[in-house]
Parts: C-alpha cells; sequence; structure tokens
C-alpha cells in the first residue's frame, strides 16, 4: 500500500508513544481503532485525530441527535423565505432575522466542529497547504465538468442547431404564405418567435395547434412536421436521456468504487493498529477484536458476537487474521435478526386463560388465510361505502362499523402474534396499518365531537378524515403479493429519491428566486367569482386577450415562494409552460422566455432525465438480487451451528412463518427462511428487499475486488475522477 | 454436441454417398458447406435440402432481388387503403382488387418458395407433425407472454389502481364545493370523469388546467396534485419505463445468444462436412477451404483470401483446424478495405498537364486545411442571405453565386482526389454533399425555366428549392469532428430504426382502420376561411362548444388513412390528446374514450418506451466499442505481413490519410488506421463504426462464449426463451 501512510489526512494519526501512558494507550488504540471500523461500516468520510478528546468529539460530531439538528436548521433558513417579503405569511422583520442569525450560527458551529474532528485542523495553518487545497479541488471540480459537460454540450449543440435549421426552413416555407392562427394572429412570419415555438414543440406542449395552420393549408406540410418531431421530440430527446444516463452510471460506479476502496482503507488502518504477531503472520487476538466489536456496535447480543466471531475465526485459533478482519464492518453491517422467542404476555400473565380452548380457537382462526381474505372483502365493501354518496345516514353510520372492524382486526392480532414481533422494526405494513386506523379514530371522533357541539363540520378535519379513510384502502396492495413486490422496491428507493429531492429543491429554490425578483407582483390573483374586467386580466392590462388570462391562469405567480415553487412544478410538467412563459413575457419583455428555456433545460432535461435514470439503475439492480459472499458466509455458519440444536416451542416457530410470509417477497428464495437457534435464540439474515440501493451497487463492486487486493494509495482513491471509468453496457457476464 | 443431430431439421442433410456418384458428390459436398457458411455468415435461419436444386432454389430465395421485390408487394399492398374507400386519391375499386390479388399472389409464391427451400417441406406431410409444430409454435408464443406480461402487467394495474384511489379521493375533497372548471362546468363530481382526467393528467396534457379549479379556491390543495404528479407521473412512468427496458433487455439477449450458438452450430456442421483426417485430427484442407471462401464470396479478391487462409492457417501447415474452420464466417463478415491504389484518371490521359506545377499547386490548395474553412465560411455567410429576403433581387443573384461556388468546390475535390476514392461506399458525407448539390441545381434550373416561361413560380418546385437551400448547411455540421460523431452513432442506428418503424406502421395501420370504421365522417374538415356555422363546428352540431371545435380541429379527423395517420401521430405525441378524445366522444359515445386510452397505453407506455431503451442500449453499445478477437487477429496479421514491404507513392498515402479524416471518430484509435500493403495492396479493417448495433452485441456475446464451447442442441437452442436470461447490471467488469 505504497503512499497511503504518506497521505495528508493520516499523517499525524499514529498514536505517539511518549504522550501517554501505556494503559491508556492501549484503550486509545482501541477506541481509535473502533472509530475506523464504524468509519467504514457507514461509509463516513474523515479520518481524524488520535488524542481521546478528538475521538470523542468526532463520536459526539457523527451522533444522529447532530445530524437531525443540522437539518432542522437547514430547513428552517430555507423556510425563512415563506416569511420574507414577498411574505406568504409575513413575520416581523426582527423574528426573520434572529431565526437567520441562528442558522448560520448553528452552521459554522458544525463546520468548526467538522474542521476540529478532521486532521486538515492542523493542516489548515500552513497557507501554502490551504493554496494546494484550493488548487486541487478546483482542478478536481473542473476535471469533472469537462469529463461530464461536453457529451451532453456537444448533443444540446446539435439539437440547437436542427431546431435553428428546421426554423429557417419553416421561415422559408410558411412565411409568406399569409396563414392565420387560430387567434388570428400571424404565422411563422418571424425567425425568433419561430425557434421558440419549435422548442416548444419539442416539449410537446403546443402539438397540434402549431401545425394546423400549415395542416389546414396542405396535407403535404404535415410532413415537415412529423419529421420535426421524430428528429428533435423522439430521437434528441432519447439522446439526452441516454448522454445523462451514461454520465450517471459513470459518476455513480465511480462514487461506489471509492467509497468501497475507503472502506477497505479503513479496515486495514484499524488492524495495523491493533495488530500482534503471532508465528509469522500479524493477527488480532480474539479478546481485542470482542472489545472492538462492542465499542463499535454497543448494543450487539452475547449471541450474535459469537456468531460474528466464528464466522471470523474459522478454525477456532483464538485470533482473527487480516483477511477476515478486514470483512468486520461488513459483518456489523449484516443485519441478523436474533429472533427471541419470547412468549406472549398474556401467556406470562394468566396462561390458563390464553391457553383455553376458546382462546386457541381465536388464534388459530386469527392465523388462518380465511382471515386475510374476509377482511380483503371487507375492504372492497368499504370501497363501495366509499364512493356513495356519504349524505345517507345509513351510510355515515357504516363507517362507524368500519372503523370497528379494523380495530378488532388489530386487537385480535396483537391477541394472537407477539406484540414486539407485530411491531418490529421492519414490519412497515403493520405500523401503516395500526396509523392510518388510529389516525382515522381519533380524526372521526374529533370531528364528531365537533359537529354535534357546535352544528358544524371542520372542514380541514373532514378533509383529514375522508383521505384516510382512502387511504385504508391501500392495505389491500398487502394481499397481493406482486403489489407489495414492487412497492417493497420503490420504498427501498425512498431514501434517494429523498437526497434527490434535496437537489430538486435547491434548484427550485434558485429558480424561485431569480423569479420572484423578475416577475413579483407583475400578475395579480383576484378571488375566482370576481369578474370585473381588471380581475380578468389579473391585474395587469398587458394580459388582455392572452391565453395566460383566457386560462385563468392569475394564481400562477411569482408573488410568494409558495406560488413560485406551484409555477415551477407545474413548468417541470412541462405541459402548457409556454403559455405561462408568455403571459411573464408580455408583463415584462420577450426575454423573460430566456428565464423558461432555461428552467426546461436544467430542470427537464438534465434533472428529470437524472431522475428517470435513477429509477432505471435501481429497478435493474432490484431484478439482478443476489446474496453477498459475507451473506453465505454468516448464512453457512448460522446453519451449521444450527445442527444438533433442536427448534423449540412448534407455536412460535408459526409466528415467525407467519412474519416470514408478511414480509417475503421471492417465495423461492428459501436461503432467507434457514435459520436456527444457537444458545436459545433464532438468527435469521434480515431479508435484502429492504437494503437500499446504495448498499447494493456497493456490494457489487465489492465481489469484485479481490479480497488481497488492497487499492491504491489514499491520495489516489480521493483523486478518483469519472473519466476514468467506463461502464461496459449490456454486459452480458454474472456478476456473481 | 449430443442431440444436435437428431434435431429435425438436420436429419436428412448428411449426404447419401449412393445417390451420386462421387464426383458430383465432391461439389455438392462444398455447395452445402458454402450454404451453411453463408448461413451463419448473415444470420439466416433455414437449414435446408441437400440435392443441388434444393441449393439453387436456396440461393435463388436469399437473393436480394427477392428481398426487395417481397417489401415492394409488402408496401403496395399496405397503401391500398390510401386509394380505397374511404379514399384520399380514389382509384375504380377494379384497379384497386387486381392489385391487391398481385400482392397476395406474390405472397403465398414467397410461402411457397420458403417451404421448399426448408426441410420442413417433408415434414409438413405428416399431419402428427403438424399438429407438433403448432403446439410448440402455440407453447412458446404463450411462454414468452408469460414470462413478459405479468411485469407489466401487474405495475400497471397497480398504477390503476392508484389512480382509482386517488379519484376516490379527488371525488371526496372536490366533489361538494361546487368548484367550476374555466369552461363553467362543474369540477370533479363524477367519479369516471375524474379518473379520465387523472389519467390524462399522467400524460401530462391537461396540467395545470386540471388543477386550477382546485388551487384557486385553497392553496393547500396543490399538495394533492403535487403528489399525484409524483408518484403517478413521474415514478410509475418512470417504472414502467424500467419494466420495458428490462424485458427489452433480456430478449435481446435471447436473440442474441440464439444467433451466436446457431451460427457456431451452422459452422460446426459445414466442417463435418468438408472435414478429413490428418495425424490425430479432423482438418479441412487447404485447396477445399479456399474453394469453399470463393464459392460464399464469389468477388472476394486474391490478396484478401489469401490473407484470411494465413490468419486460419497460422503455421502454414496446409490446413485448417476445427476452431480455425469456425472463425471463417466472422473472418469474411469483416471488411477488410483493400486500397487498391489507382492512379488519377486525368494522370492516365494527360500526365504532363496533371503533374504541372499549376495543377499540383491546385491540389495542395484543395488538400489543406484553409479550403475546409473557406468554404464553412461561405456556408455561413450563405445561411445569413437566406434568413434574409429573397425579393431582393441581389439576393437572388447571391443565390447563384453560392450554386456555383459550391459546384466549384465539388468539381474540384474531384480533380484533386480519385473519383472512385471520393465516392466510396462509406463515403456518407461526399454523397450527401453531391446529391444535395445536384438536386438544388436542377430544381433551381428547373424553376428559372418555368418562370421565365410562364412568369409564375411553381409552388411545389420552390418548396423542393427552398428546402435543398437549407438542407446545405447541414454540411456544417462535417467540420465538426463531434457533431459528426453523434450523427455517425445516429446513422448506424438508422436501419434498425427502420425495423422499428415497421412495427409502429403495423401498429397505427391496425389503430387507423378501427378509427375509422368508429369515427369514419362524423368530423367534416372546410377551409378555414369558411366561418358559416355548420363550418365552426367541424360539420357536426354535437361539437358545438367544445374545445376541438374551438381549436379548429376540423381537419384531425379519421375520413380517410393519411388522416388518420396524423390523428394518430398527434396522439403519439400526447399533448392535447384529450381534446381530440374529447371532440370524438362527443359526434358518438363516452366509450369512445376507451380507443385513445388504449392507443395510449399500446403506442406511448409499450413502445415509445421500447423505442427509448432501443436508443438507450444503441448509445450504450456505441460508448463501449472495443475490437473484437477476430478483428485484432486480421490486423495482427496484416501487420505482421506488412513488415518488409515498404510503403508507396506518399502522394497518395495522403489520400488515404484524408479519407481516414472523413470517416474517422475517434481520434485516438490508431489501430484504424494501421495498413500495410500485400502484393501492392493496401488493407485497412472498415472502421467500427460503421457497423450495426445487432452485429456489435453479437461480438460481444460471442466473445463470452468460449471458443471450445459448441452450444446446446438445436432444438434446445431453437427454444430458448427470454424467461431463462436475466442480465446483470449495472456490472462492473470488463466484458473484454
Amino acid at each position: 500500500m505504497p503512499g497511503a501512510g504518506r497521505a495528508a489526512g493520516v499523517r499525524r494519526l499514529h498514536p505517539q508513544p511518549s504522550e501517554e501512558p501505556p494503559a491508556q494507550e492501549e484503550d486509545q488504540d482501541l477506541l481509535l481503532a473502533a472509530a475506523y471500523v464504524s468509519d467504514a461500516q457507514y461509509n463516513r468520510n474523515v479520518p481524524f485525530e488520535t488524542s481521546p478528546r478528538a475521538i470523542r468529539l468526532y463520536y459526539f460530531y457523527n451522533h444522529w441527535t447532530m445530524q437531525v439538528a443540522i437539518y432542522f436548521f437547514i430547513c428552517v433558513d430555507l423556510s425563512l423565505a415563506l416569511f420574507e417579503e414577498p411574505a406568504l405569511f409575513p413575520l416581523p422583520f426582527l423574528a426573520t432575522s434572529i431565526a437567520e442569525v441562528l442558522c448560520l450560527t448553528a452552521f459554522f458551529g458544525r463546520l468548526v466542529h467538522f474542521a476540529k474532528v478532521t486532521p486538515q485542523m492542523v493542516f489548515w495553518k500552513d497557507t501554502k497547504n490551504i493554496c494546494i487545497m484550493v488548487t486541487i479541488v478546483i482542478r478536481r471540480t473542473f476535471r469533472s465538468i469537462r469529463n461530464t459537460l461536453p457529451d451532453i454540450l456537444y448533443v444540446f449543440l446539435l439539437f440547437v442547431f436542427s431546431v435553428l435549421i428546421f426554423s429557417l426552413m419553416a421561415l422559408k416555407l410558411f412565411g409568406d404564405r399569409g396563414l392565420q392562427t387560430v387567434e388570428g394572429l400571424p404565422y411563422f412570419t418571424n425567425i425568433l418567435d419561430i425557434a421558440f415555438e419549435l422548442y416548444v414543440l419539442v416539449t410537446t406542449a403546443n402539438s397540434p395547434d402549431v401545425m394546423m395552420p400549415a395542416y389546414n393549408f396542405n396535407w403535404w406540410y404535415s410532413l415537415y412536421f412529423i419529421t420535426y418531431i421524430i428528429i428533435n421530440t423522439y430521437i434528441f430527446m432519447s439522446v439526452f436521456l441516454a448522454v445523462v444516463y451514461n454520465n450517471y452510471r459513470k459518476h455513480l460506479k465511480n462514487e461506489i468504487r471509492k467509497l468501497a476502496y475507503l472502506k477497505r482503507h479503513k479496515m486495514i488502518e484499524a488492524f495495523n493498529i491493533l495488530k500482534v504477531k503471532v508465528g509469522t503472520e500479524f493477527v488480532v487476538t480474539e479478546a481485542r477484536w470482542k472489545q472492538l466489536a462492542r465499542i463499535v456496535m454497543p448494543h450487539i447480543s452475547g449471541p450474535h458476537l459469537e456468531l460474528l466471531l466464528r464466522i471470523s475465526d474459522e478454525g477456532q485459533k483464538g485470533h482473527v487474521d487480516k483477511m477476515n478482519f478486514i470483512r468486520l464492518a461488513d459483518l456489523l453491517n449484516i443485519q441478523v435478526v436474533t429472533i427471541n422467542i419470547k412468549r406472549h404476555p398474556l401467556e406470562d400473565w394468566m396462561p390458563r386463560v390464553y391457553q383455553s380452548s376458546a382462546s386457541l380457537l381465536v388464534q388459530r382462526m386469527v392465523r388462518h388465510r380465511i382471515f386475510v381474505w374476509v377482511y380483503d372483502v371487507i375492504i372492497l365493501i368499504n370501497a363501495i361505502f366509499i364512493a356513495l354518496d356519504e349524505k345517507n345516514p345509513f351510510i355515515s353510520y357504516a363507517e362507524w362499523l368500519f372503523l370497528s372492524l379494523y380495530i378488532i382486526e388489530i386487537l385480535l392480532k396483537l391477541y394472537t402474534y407477539e406484540p414486539r414481533a407485530y411491531f418490529g422494526r421492519k414490519q412497515f405494513w403493520n405500523w401503516f396499518d395500526t396509523l392510518i386506523i388510529i389516525a382515522a379514530l381519533v380524526a372521526t371522533v374529533a370531528n364528531t365531537t365537533i359537529q354535534s357541539a357546535r352544528k358544524y363540520n371542520s372542514q380541514q378535519i373532514l378533509d383529514i378524515v375522508l383521505i384516510l379513510r382512502i387511504l385504508r384502502l391501500l392495505r389491500i396492495i398487502v394481499s397481493i403479493q406482486r403489489f407489495r413486490l414492487i412497492v417493497t422496491t420503490l420504498i427501498n428507493i425512498g431514501p434517494t429519491i429523498l437526497t434527490f429531492g434535496g437537489l430538486v429543491l435547491v434548484v427550485y429554490y434558485v429558480f424561485a428566486i431569480i423569479g420572484m425578483e423578475a416577475f413579483h407582483g407583475k400578475v395579480q390573483f383576484f378571488d375566482p367569482n370576481f369578474t370585473t374586467p381588471n380581475a380578468l386580466v389579473c391585474g395587469n392590462p398587458g394580459l388582455k386577450d392572452s391565453a395566460f388570462a383566457r386560462d385563468r391562469y392569475c394564481k400562477n405567480n411569482f408573488n410568494d415562494l409558495a406560488s413560485s415553487f406551484i409555477v415551477l412544478m407545474e413548468l417541470t410538467v412541462v405541459n402548457q409552460w409556454h403559455v405561462l412563459a408568455g403571459g411573464f413575457a408580455l408583463v415584462t419583455h420577450q426575454a423573460a422566455k430566456l428565464y423558461f428555456i432555461g428552467f426546461h433545460v436544467v430542470v427537464v432535461i438534465l434533472i428529470v432525465n437524472i431522475f428517470i435514470a435513477f429509477i432505471l439503475e435501481a429497478f435493474f439492480v432490484a431484478y439482478s438480487l443476489e446474496k453477498s459472499e459475507v451473506e453465505t458466509a454468516i448464512e453457512k455458519k448460522i446453519q451449521e451451528l444450527g445442527v444438533g440444536i433442536q427448534e423449540e416451542e412448534m407455536q412460535d416457530g408459526k409466528l415467525v412463518d407467519n412474519m416470514d410470509a408478511k414480509d417475503g417477497g421471492f417465495s423461492g428464495d428459501d436461503g432467507d427462511n434457514k435459520r436456527k437457534a444457537l444458545k436459545g435464540l433464532y438468527f435469521r439474515i434480515a431479508s435484502k428487499k429492504y437494503r437500499t440501493v446504495d448498499a447494493l451497487l456497493q456490494q457489487m463492486f465489492e465481489s469484485e475486488i479481490a479480497p488481497e487486493d488492497e487499492g491504491p494509495s489514499l491520495d489516489e482513491i480521493l483523486n478518483f475522477s469519472a473519466g476514468d471509468v467506463y461502464p461496459k453496457n449490456p454486459n452480458f457476464e454474472n456478476s456473481a
């Protein structure tokens, strides 16, 4: 591993024996190694200093409360724009200023904290180093842009060229015909207008209106538009998607490669700290290994740790070698569900009643498939009732009946299944069910109380009750295996979609601020029942006879942040965006259209395509689910150790089966169901379906690095660039 | 290779020695082997009988004229609908009937011919076998559908479920508010209307209008629509693309796997026919091998054949072994350009003049980069002149000037470069240039003649002149390397896009026929200047006050095939499709909307997504261009043999350089430029850029089959199903 030790970030990492007494040094080594391991485990990005204070600071920095706090402050800071002029909910200037200062303080504190826990702290003091840093950052950014942009830029230029050529052709073909649009305006007489109209046609927003005058004039002119649509709308837009997707994959692969090598690098650092020489090779003793695992995962159960040790120390030699040590982060990351088969609390409290034949009958009933089917039928009947008119008193009473039925269902299930298992961390649908029902119960009761007390329906509460009532119908998805599978995939994508939502939010925010600067107050919204001439033109005479006013788009304005976001959302959906652009161009200047075209290029051509690329990639990964090498090892060990220990309590075994069926996906996935008892515990590898896409991708890449490959130096890893990577696609080899 | 010999199709293939005298048998063996090789070379699909007559029939069947003829008859048959009632160009019934009968005869003849050349001819006579065949076909089709549909179907059902849930929610939230649309109609009061509107919102065609009444009423209701758009428009539509894409790749891989194994299978059959035992192994003698190659490729040049033999018979042992024999089809498929450096014809005819210093100066000038730049500037100036008003006589004279300049350019190039090289098969841009200029010259002259003779402009010719004038500007693309690269990729995709266009045409055709049945004559087109009440409602009072009539969509009707195609094209582009659907529903029945929804599902959700998947795949393949193993072998051999033979004539070498630069793409692709002289010829492997996507894919897959892998039996190959294939993606291994 040449160069790794010489990397700037880790220069001061090796403990200085002279500074600390030996005993404390022991502990500190362990802490340091543990920090490395948990870094590797969670893909954190900072090597750190070695003093106990620094390590404490580091743990504090990575604590989840700090992260939640910083996200909270970011949200507060961004939402301030809602309350500042132009405001949706005006607040005094002093209040928003204080909030702003608070947020900035929090950001600054976080930055200082970051500087404290990174070794760059020493580094910052040297101006020369800062210059080098800045240069490196600029160079890397520039290289990244240089590698990414040309592909898109040249396609974009060619596309613009094509639009211009077609504009010129349209001017020559239609300009002198004296044709008119539906509104009676001259048709295709100005090259700039033509180019705009044709750009709009690429987004399909003005099809087929833009074609109709020429088509009405002569049948053959439709061929011009068909050619245009095939070339620019279909082929070029697909090429944009292809280019964006290709770049997305390159960057994805680069990121994952970087993470995978960094992880290995950190594990090797941790190994080097703890290693002792036994015989001819360096190893970590069993005792140190256990201490380390306990620091990294304080809540790990004894049997689980024992299981991991048996995997890492295959020959039970009392120590763990380098290869097995490196796997520790992965081992800890695999969620081994230790199903601590507990008896139902009711069985403990009143065993006679719970084990009575009536009680057993109820339990058997609830576990039966017919119980599920009966409730599916109830949901369907409920759906019909919801669709009917609720003015009918009989139907509003039926609502109470359905609510009671659902509550009875949950109570019965809680009676039959162990409550802690029923509300397990991964039991998404149980949580969903219960929350929906409880919320519906609370809202319905609140609504009825208000109604009987004040004799009027609270609109907000009624809306919530209605929505909750309909959301209950989603439970039908749980019953259909294939639906559950698709939804589970979508839920797995969830976290990354949220990250993606952050990107969209930032871009929206920037465009919203620009839009408010440019168009604030130009368009006013009046109550839709107002029909004064002023209200009909959105308070701006410039909009007279415009499509904007005719379609009553007055509320689509940039007068406050919320409205701006809605307008930008409508622009993202694309349809009618030319009407919006045209309207704002009328009240300001024709150049305003550039703002809308810019938004379209950035959001629709770039960001929406990245989003589609992301969903495609996520689904392809989901289609190629397979077990990792580490997981297989754990499963094998669980099976191995399980031999000879007989299964406990058939009844609870059933419960486990039932849970399996609940979160089960691929029914052929027998491996998941293999669980054996170890010291009274059941182990089971958490189903792969609940893994995020990133984790799956990383696993795939790791399976391709040879176990003995220690990767390039830290410097090289941090400088990986997507330009070096060319994803081969399609590739017909198996990645196993 | 167990089972291959027993496959039904090849049961009678082995020649029966008793039937023929030995000498003729020799020839026949060779013919049979040659047929196998050319089958493998062009991915043809039929094993065949062994009599000389059958082989002759087979060659005739695969002759290109027969294929062109059959495509011609298909086109004629399909276009008959243009001339039959409802007709765009009415023809007498007798004429169309005769054409129909002619086409059907041609199809039948082709079918009989096919039956003749396939071994199934014998097969057909046995009724039992036919039953088995039919069963197999049904089983395979069913299996294929069963494998493909569930993925899409369940996603689609979930999507429909989601739309219905949202419809129910909308009914409850907005149904009782008494809101009105812009047209003053009740808003969201009927569950079926809501479901239709929300389906339209998925296609984005009625955004943001469908939201405005609720949004105007209360800001918060926009959240409902944003949620709907994110879930149904963005996520579900991307999931559809992902599922379609995934299935596309599975089928693609299956097809390619089948073709690759079939090819190998055929080559092995050919080898088995010609093999003789030399020492311990079976081989094909050099003489037979050469005879075979000459039959398969009658026009192959001697040196080229010599080159291939040296590659196949590495050790010059006088025979070709099995492994090398199997490569023959690939070797023949690689286009080795034998650049037969010829002198310019003018140099032969009048060497003194052509080699005079003035002539040499002209040639050097034309070859200089500045010559290209000067013409780029001329094109740009021409573009400006085109954009200006051509009424000005000065500008219309300038047009003649530009035309002369372009003609002079072509003449100069023909003077400098060897004309046959200039108009080489792969010199796409030279052909483009010349054809555009000649056509423009002809059209301009024709226009001027008509104008001066009859004092009026022929509209059609003028339009053509204008378009040709503008198309000349495309030449600027040639000058920019990056543009040329993208365009070349697109041109490579061309042939497959045409196949794809065939699929679209068939689907359009079916929908057009249904549409004409249902909506023929319901909507009439009147001259746009007509403003009688009847013309304003497209001749149908049912359209009064409808958006269809207001937008003047009267010409969008199903009154003849051409109009129907235009309407379907507009529906494919999606925008305003709900207006069209609404209009036709008004003049017939609300159920007519089902026709439009069905079209949207089939064409936009399935076919357009397949198209996008295809473009994505094609671009990914283009991004991972690499040399095949066979190509590398040829190149190595060319280089090896080239050593020791010095390069000829520097001047002609320049020509080759120039041609390289013309069709060059990746400038770093040095391998392509390696060419050496062999017996006075230059060899060069034709640039990979001109390979079709299918060929590249097949190559990739073949590189993954081990050379000694003879594949499964013929039966198994023909029964490959996409369900057995799971493309792994993303996959970070190299496919090299």
